[in-house]
Order: C-alpha cells, then sequence, then structure tokens
C-alpha cells in the first residue's frame, strides 16, 4: 500500500486532506506542487490529474481529486485507522448526515468566498507580475474553463461588488458556526469530524488574521475556541509544520497581505 | 420505522430522493408542498426545515435535509434495501468516490444552472403573478438570504449574461457527461448510482426538452440512450408518476414554457 499525496501551502484544499492523512497516522509521500511557477497547468501534472488542480491522492495509482471526495475515500479505505477520541466520519446514519451537511455548506457557501479574497490578494500579484503575452500563453494551459476565468479575474482584479457579496457570504457562514458551537462541542454534534477540518481549512484557522475588520474575537468567541483547540491537536499542528514556499508578504492566510 | 418525504413536482431536488426511495422499495408518507402558494416558506413547513426548502426527509421526527445528503443517508440508514442489480452506492471505497465525484460536480456546476432557466421561464412567471406589496411580504418569509436574493432576481428576470453562462454551464456538462458514457455504461463506472440520479433530476430527464438549440440527439447520442435506460427503470417510472399540480403551460421541464 503506497499513498502520494500532492500538495501546495499548508492551507485551504491542500490543508484540508492533509489533516486527515495526519491524524489517520497514515505514511505518505509528501509531493509538493509550486502554485507560484503554475506547475499545476504542467504537463506532468495534468497527466496525473486532467483538471490541473491540487491536492491529489494517488493510492497505488490510484488517483483521487477534490477533497471532499479525498476524505470520505479515506475513510472508506482505511476504516480503522482513526484518532483515539473517534473516527473522522460518524459511524451513525444521522451524525454522517450531520457531517455531510457542513461540508455541501461549506463547499459551495465558504470556500470559494474566501478564496476569492486570498487571489485578490495574493493571486493577482502573481498574476500581474506575468508579462502579458506570457500570461495568455499561461492561461491556455488551465484545462477547466472556470479556472480560465478565474485567473484572468485575478489578475485584472475582482469587482468590488463581487468582494463585498463574498465578504457578506463569510459573515454568514461565521454567524451561523458562532450559532451551532452554542449548541455542541463540534460542527457536526460531539465529535471531531471532517467537517470541522473542512472549515478550519478554508476559513476557520485564518478568518480572524484575513479579516480584522470583523472582529471575531468580539463576534464569534466560541469559533476562536473552537479554532485554538483544533489548532492543538497533534494532527492538525503537524499538517501545519508542512512545508511553506510562498514568499511571506504573499501569505494572506497569515494576515500580512491585505 | 417511519419515513415522511416533504417534496413537490417530480422533477429536480423534489425527484432526486424520490427515485432512491422507490429504487429502495422503502415505504414512505408523501407530502406534497406547494410551492405555488409559497408553502415551502410558511411557518409549519419552515418549522420543519427552518431553510425553508423542499424536499425533507423525516426519519422517525429526524429531519434530514439537501438532497446529496438525504441520498447518502438512506445508503447508510438502509444498506440492505437495494434493486436487484447492485447497490446505489458503490461498495468498494474507488466506486463511491467516483460517484461522489460526480455528485459534487452536478450539485456545484449543473444544478444551479439548470435551475436559474427554470427560474427564469417558470418562476418568473408566478412571481410576477403577485402584486408588488404582497411579493415584499412573500420575501421576507424566505430564511436563506441567497434564496431571497434569487426571488427577486427570478420577478424581474435574469440577465442575458448570466442565462448565456448558465447554458455555457450545461454544455461543458453534456459534453462531459457524454464522454464519460464513451467510456462507461453509467455515470460513476460500470453500475447505476447516486451519480446518475443526480444528473438525471437536474438534467439528463429534461435537457432535450428544455434546450432545444443545443440538439441533444446529435451532440450527445449515448446521453440520449443514457437517458432512455434511466427512465426504463421501474424505480425511475415509479417516482415520476407521482403528484404534479403544475399547470401544464407553466411546465418548463416538458418544454411547454421557452
Amino acid at each position: 500500500m503506497a499513498l502520494r499525496y500532492f500538495h501546495a501551502e499548508p492551507v485551504a484544499n491542500s490543508l484540508k486532506s492533509m489533516i486527515p492523512l495526519k491524524e489517520k497516522g497514515l505514511e505518505y509521500e509528501s509531493v509538493y506542487v509550486d502554485l507560484h511557477k503554475f506547475e499545476q497547468h504542467q504537463p506532468w501534472f495534468v497527466a496525473i490529474n486532467p483538471e490541473g488542480q491540487v491536492p491529489v491522492l494517488d493510492h497505488d495509482g490510484t488517483i483521487i481529486t477534490h477533497t471532499t471526495v479525498i476524505n470520505e475515500y479515506l475513510e472508506d479505505a482505511f476504516p480503522d485507522a482513526q484518532p483515539a477520541d473517534g473516527p473522522l466520519r460518524p459511524r451513525d446514519p444521522l451524525g454522517a448526515s450531520r457531517m455531510r451537511y457542513w461540508n455541501k455548506f461549506i463547499d459551495e457557501h465558504v470556500m470559494n468566498f474566501v478564496s476569492m479574497h486570498g487571489w485578490h490578494r495574493m493571486v493577482g500579484v502573481i498574476a500581474r507580475n506575468v508579462e502579458s503575452g506570457e500570461f495568455g500563453k499561461l492561461l491556455e494551459n488551465i484545462p477547466l474553463p472556470d479556472q480560465r476565468k478565474k485567473w484572468a479575474t485575478a489578475r485584472s482584479g475582482f469587482s468590488e461588488a463581487d468582494l463585498a457579496n463574498a465578504t457578506a457570504k463569510i459573515e454568514y457562514a461565521v454567524d451561523k458556526v458562532e450559532r451551532q458551537l452554542g449548541d455542541t462541542a463540534w460542527l457536526a454534534g460531539d465529535g471531531y469530524t471532517l467537517a470541522d477540518i473542512n472549515f478550519y481549512s478554508h476559513c476557520g484557522m485564518m478568518v480572524e488574521r484575513m479579516f480584522p475588520e470583523l472582529e471575531i474575537a468580539v463576534r464569534a468567541p466560541r469559533l476562536v475556541e473552537w479554532r485554538d483547540r483544533m489548532s492543538a491537536r497533534p494532527g492538525v499542528a503537524a499538517a501545519l509544520k508542512g512545508e511553506d514556499r510562498t514568499a511571506p508578504g504573499l501569505r494572506t492566510w497569515t494576515g500580512h497581505v491585505r
């Protein structure tokens, strides 16, 4: 049995499937894909994932993509490799459905909106550092039409209206999570699950640093307490220590870039 | 054990969880929710689903929402109730991951775009039939901000740019499905799964009637053959026979409204 994980910096999508690998104690070969060099659109990587996106899990040559799918796959393929305090996917049907409810909410209503702000601040800089003619060629290498559009928009900058809409979605999510954490210790109930890992990776970990104007400590104190509980988990801490080649001035998730 | 299923017409979301109930041969109480009367936003229904959306599964008082989540729940809760030709969710990890890859693609890149055209044609008519003042009050009853926006937009009409973008997404999906059906008999592999039910309910069943300009029979003959195989399944046929109170002139999915 051999696992390989192709990923970028330990944040967002790349972090989201790295945490379960660490939490489950699975050995894997780590392959860093340099997004600054557009490696994810280069032929060697597109041969692995035709959609040209990180992360990718390679399990004995079988390729799994999309983090929510990868994380469920790891539960199906390695059901007995679990943290001491319980499985990452609840074993009762109701618990699993609560986890999937939150995963769906985060995938569809959170991820892309935090991502837009991150792209606006960081990818915009990267994209603008490329000459126009060269940039046109880079766009041609992007397999997914939606991603091509996103890169082109990141270069010119997202509109104020789109950014304001994204912020409103993030505020809605923060308030929703805060309410849930008033009822249960973790997002999907009394146990830590893939839903917590999802929200942490895409929003909870960095929302305070990326959006100081939201005054998260005042607005969502339970979220802050939950985030600290997450960060203290050895599996999460191990994933966060992963390779990070982003130039320090471009690390939007640390709050360095506004 | 008692199941209740709250739903509207047998199309899109409401159809998507009705097919598995029929395929699995599960007895359930059928509760029709009249969207023309905005019943989904009325207090009795919002007490069941605070998000004010159909369909909803009630299993002995436990409420499950969102069709992809409901359908996985049915697999977890009733693993042995399966069609004769195999389980709706593959039992091997790779097969399940292929199914979830397609479910995610359909949920995020197909559903809302067919829905926009349906809303533009049908819900727009329904919304415009309501007086302005009355419509404002109806909007206030809609729990989800995104749904409030969608209703308001449906009344005034979606923009040409948004409709054209939605059509482009549908074309992309049709071509992607057509390619897949060149490799495998069903979307997620050799067996019929929840992924087929998802695409059929949101797009495959009615794409030819709703978008004659796409010339589906020429462009996607394998999709047409797949659709006919789906429609011929007794479970699918039983679901399609469900209650349909939409005024015939408003049935966008039959091709009556353009």
